[in-house]
């Protein structure tokens, strides 16, 4: 490893320590390093504004980041361990490259700040990626609905059987259930949506830093002012961040469990396109649909990560290396969900309802209800009517487009108010 | 108990396993009570809409559910085993009182849309609560920082002492805190508060229930359009719920650190009045400061809250009794949560510092980041100017008070920007 | 509420915190009242050994004791918010009775010792329990699979039909799961087993106490020496329990899940007797396996007791009031768990299969990976043979009994080792 | 990537599909690679034994089998995305190298218990290294509760003073904690000790596999008998064994945190050696004990390995693709846990007390409790002496040495029965 810019004379270094305290440090790093390289660009402009770099040293520090993250991109720069962690490894390529110039952008600034500001903009651009896979898959979940709203289904609770349902009740649900997570995940965007660069190690710095210039050159909604909130917002906005993502993934998880029951044979609703499955090494016979149980599978991810970074965050104020480990968790929590999302709206275009076994379902227990609602509706309290409908005998295979056409309260099969979903999603955009 | 709604005639009940279904379930509802009665006017005022009641029968109902709320309220009417669950309760009494008029409140409705409601409002009315305890906490913060700006205090990060601090950045900390946390609880009432009423066992009715008008009646801010979205929302609502207490409740948990190191004889920053601490059944010495640790405590009962609910919902899409458990787990929540925030405000507005302490453990290494950035002012690169000021031989008893004065970066001590605090806070109420 | 043990004079004690503090402890204290209270006894002989007490004290004081056990199993004393919590209570108690005799019980004890052997005596009681509805559960798994050995299930991976399985091979997973359980049950018992009375507060006192006796009279294993450690245990042997629960509700959960979808109208595999059922407010036609439903979702209340544990134990060494909150917690992991489990036995007695829905599902696919295996008997390498059983026109009807017969390979359906099972089963009791 | 096993011909594959499914695992799999080598090899002699391969098969495979292991040992084999994942490339080498006895090593075998075995060799390996580094622990702390018997130390409760503590008190503590961990860890070890391997894809094959053979060349404890089962235990046994790890981790948090604030400035009583502390980027006086702080968190990791398997875990029984995330669980756990217990022997070894600042901590009121103690002895009931004894007036600067002396309960301070504790650490070697 490099020289640590933290270390002092006559104290030697034990290896074992340093590989147990870096860990994969560097290796995550990777995730934020172009939102730090972005970061340093917009500390060096502030340093020039209150005059710590003149505009020849600022000129060079904005080369050499570009230069730098543009090698990043292309592979000629690694992030590995010869670097204690991201940050060293861009002040220490700016030395390399400009001498003092380089040895004066951590002026005003700690690694604490640094690391919060590239998570910062890091959680913005994850939810945003949330935020647009959760409308896509509203999009076309409202398209299906629509397109299908005539399509019977049975509607279970509790697993059994109730009574007719539609394809277009289906969609609906999760059209709706994505536009809430799209709306959540903007509504958490625009909250954490604050500059906490700056703030140095949480309780600033004896320099006018001019922190209204980064807010606004990295794009932030606002200064987060407090510089000791800075630090304690750290786990915390990630908390929030990772509970936006958690909602989507939830509602993911229960559109899974209804597609490994639909394409199970005893169901049988839903036919999947070949490539959503695998085989197996030992059953010849096996069409296994893996993907839709690693999209069930993906929320144990989220939940996973919001459990390390909770677990961290029983502390007092100020920064402690326990944080540390909070970079992991978003990598993993966002990985895993936003893998999964990205898949969905294809998913969801793709699958094809199976006739025959959706009306073989529909079986004459689904009338029930409709009748002992009829009976109330001619003016037999309800309780009674129920007493009446619970006969088996008075129950007939009836007509499921019928029951599908009289079902006219808003929001069911005959009355979807698609458009006002419509709206709403459109007001997201 | 008294019959089941849903008892077919000839099925024996199993005793042992009706305890075991209904569990505490109607005890628990004793929370919703108010809630569901509530919402059962607003339903009866729908079916009287649509024709299902008469004029007379309404009146009846209503007169009787206001009797019945106000008898529960005074204790004259309790909710106990008698009832499987406090849905059956009020059809039971309704029925009893009004005959025929009762056997009809339930028509269109399921229990199911009826939890649905009676949690969303009540979820709605813990929201308000915590948006209100947090801009409390939040006002009481920002008027001691203000008035605390000067006061030294030593900077921590690692729990190792880092530089000055004052009291008033560690108030305006827990200020910004706060008011996020404001800002949170009020994004996610708003981001709940869609009525599912009306879409009765998910699937809606053959009846044109009068959804716009209980939409209103109850206070809501829109209609939760799909019948089948609303049971997907069981549950995934309460997560959000749960994750704005738990925002402001893991800002309680390190605040609660903060204080019980600072009530320590070895820190001794921070004096408690007596009646926040308790004694010991056997150490005659102690008076230890139990309501700190508490309010440390109950982000537990948060977390565990939000695990119960989320471990639940790995099911398809439609009502499973799993979801039942829910309740407890947001009563849990909120009730341990809710607790702990009502002492804050007071407990903030009675915390004494103690100066002497204070001082005494402003040692001369604090000063030592004010001297390497006053050397990188005068032109030392910062890396060089920081090589420099970790020699202990350039430390020096430093003057907090010129420290603080010269912490003008935006968000330190000389430049707090409480009043940016304060009209986000003002923008919230 | 009485006399606070601790109350110093002058202080005044603020109703609202106190309400705080309390909350409901007193009332949780019931669940381990009985055990404290016998605690007390072995305390109070331990005193009179020691000389603190002499004869007519000790007896006194066990009499009282005695009865006040059987006044609180009778209902004639209620534990309630007359008292701080149960320790304070039994003191109080013994005051009133006994006099000087009452205020002598409490030497050489603490609350924190107290309330650690009350919780070690009610966890050790709890899985004696969970080990017992393991072994019963284990036992009629074991009975079932010898009976039905032969009856052939469709066997299932990813959901998907997959092999020709047995009823017998169905029921021997679950024994062989549920002795695991037992087991990890009885381990765990055995660990925790270890008498904390005598720690005081963590520090031990200036008293030879006599633990020896203390930890013979309540029956435990060994003494748990460490005073400090004592109280390092508190939660930590309450996870450990938790854990073991845990592993018997993860296999219920399991188990449920398969009960959820055999009784499914889809699968229609199982039959359950009526009183497992539930009906439907609104849906005449509903039966709904809410027992087993709710057995699935028990699972979740074990996992939430963890996380509120788990949450609170990141503290320093010592007590801590946040530990108070682990009471809740367990209370409510083995009153669900255990709650479960209790209803399992009878109802793995009292399922019934419907062998027509089952044969129904027994297509020729089923057979493909036999075939496959056939063909490597013969000397075709399985890769290729895999191969050729992969093309569904070799797919024929088979004889399920015949692919039964064949399944030989150890722990399969033609060679179940059941008496394997049964023999570890029987080395548990 | 290569040929995936399953591939059928005409279906085509999508790569970004591919991607998600493969996600890391290969990666993961090197993790498992030398023991999935290992079980492929007695498997390999199983099927020698019933005939489906002949001797000079077997010998070509174990050779290869031996070659590949040490060709992957020495990064000649580099496990990659070129294959589906670890099973796959073993086969794949074996088929290159063997050509149709490689086509035969999967013959009555599914990747479902080839994981299945590899992940429990795996497990058994890391629950000796965590019973391993626990005794090591324990012993150090036994040996300096010895040396440091007589060293007081300021004992608390709540963070507030208590009465006189001692090192070895503190030593002791830990010691017990260490070694009930370590028996955690063998109890599991034990527990888990069971072959899956022959359950093929959980309902066994149509052959008599030798599953005795092979559970005894790995080494394992018994067989897992039953087929359904052995993939019923998937997930489950990894949560029992992230508990023992954990177990020792919740003891490792709370034993971090003592030093955490045993090194702050204000407690003052523990110096690290400097290779156990790391500086700041900015503030040139810090050095933080970073070893401690993330010695501290790494329970988190382990905590959300948990929640990660449990929430995969609510599935029916039989193989799902969801269990393919318990993987990167339990080698996150495992890793950040071991990888913290690592280095704490030595850092126990190392750590020194300060006696000055410990010495000036030591203030009267620790001696009250003494004192009412001292005054029950000579007959005061205990509750009168209490009160006296809380009058500060009567609290003077005590001898600790004394105080210690006279703490005779058994496993205070003066009667600490490490004898005991030996004993119990002797009898797990």
């Amino acid at each position: 490893m490099s020289d640590l810019l933290w270390q002092k004379p006559g104290v030697k270094v034990d290896a074992r320590i340093q590989r147990f305290l870096a860990g994969e440090d560097v290796v995550l790093d990777r995730e934020f390093f172009a939102f730090d390289i972005q970061a340093s660009r917009a500390h060096a402009q502030g340093l020039q504004l209150i005059g710590i770099l003149d505009g020849d040293e600022l000129a060079g520090l904005e080369r050499e980041l570009d230069a730098l993250a543009m090698d990043f991109k292309a592979g000629r720069f690694v992030l590995d361990e010869r670097y204690e962690d991201g940050h060293s490894a861009i002040e220490s390529r700016l030395v390399e490259r400009l001498g003092d110039a380089g040895r004066k952008i951590h002026t005003g600034r700690s690694r604490n700040d640094q690391v919060l500001v590239a998570t910062r903009l890091w959680l913005k651009d994850r939810l945003v990626q949330v935020a647009a896979l959760c409308r896509e898959s509203a999009e076309v979940a409202l398209a299906r609905a629509q397109a299908e709203a005539a399509l019977p289904l049975p509607g279970y609770t509790h697993l059994q059987r109730a009574v007719v349902s539609s394809a277009g009740m289906w969609w609906a649900a999760w059209a709706e259930g994505f536009i809430d997570d799209a709306v959540r995940a903007r509504d958490t965007l625009v909250w954490v949506d604050a500059n906490p660069l700056g703030s140095a190690a949480g309780y600033g710095v004896n320099l006018p830093l001019a922190r209204d210039h980064t807010t606004a050159a990295l794009g932030f909604g606002r200064l987060q002012v407090s510089a000791a909130y800075a630090q304690l917002s750290r786990g915390k906005f990630e908390m929030a961040a990772i509970e936006a993502l958690g909602s989507a993934l939830l509602d993911l998880r229960r559109l899974a469990w209804d597609l490994s029951l639909f394409t199970s044979a005893e169901f049988g609703f839903v036919a999947l396109p070949a490539q959503y499955t695998t085989g197996s090494s030992i059953m010849p016979n096996k069409r296994n649909p893996d993907v839709i149980e690693l999209m069930r599978a993906s929320y144990a991810s989220v939940a996973a990560a919001r459990t390390e970074i909770e677990q961290l965050l029983s502390l007092p104020s100020g920064y402690h290396r326990d944080l540390q480990f909070s970079k992991g968790a978003i990598f993993h929590a966002f990985g895993r969900g936003l893998g999964a999302l990205e898949l969905l709206p294809d998913l969801l275009r793709n699958l094809e309802w199976k006739p025959e076994p959706i009306r073989a379902a529909l079986d004459p227990s689904l009338y029930a209800t409709d009748l002992a609602v009829d009976l109330a509706r001619e003016g037999v309290p309800f309780r009674d009517a129920y007493r009446q409908a619970a006969d088996p005998a008075r129950w007939a295979q009836g007509d499921p487009e019928a029951s599908l056409a009289a079902r006219v309260s808003p929001g069911a099969a005959a009355d979807l108010r698609l458009q006002v979903l419509r709206d709403r999603l459109a007001g997201l955009c």
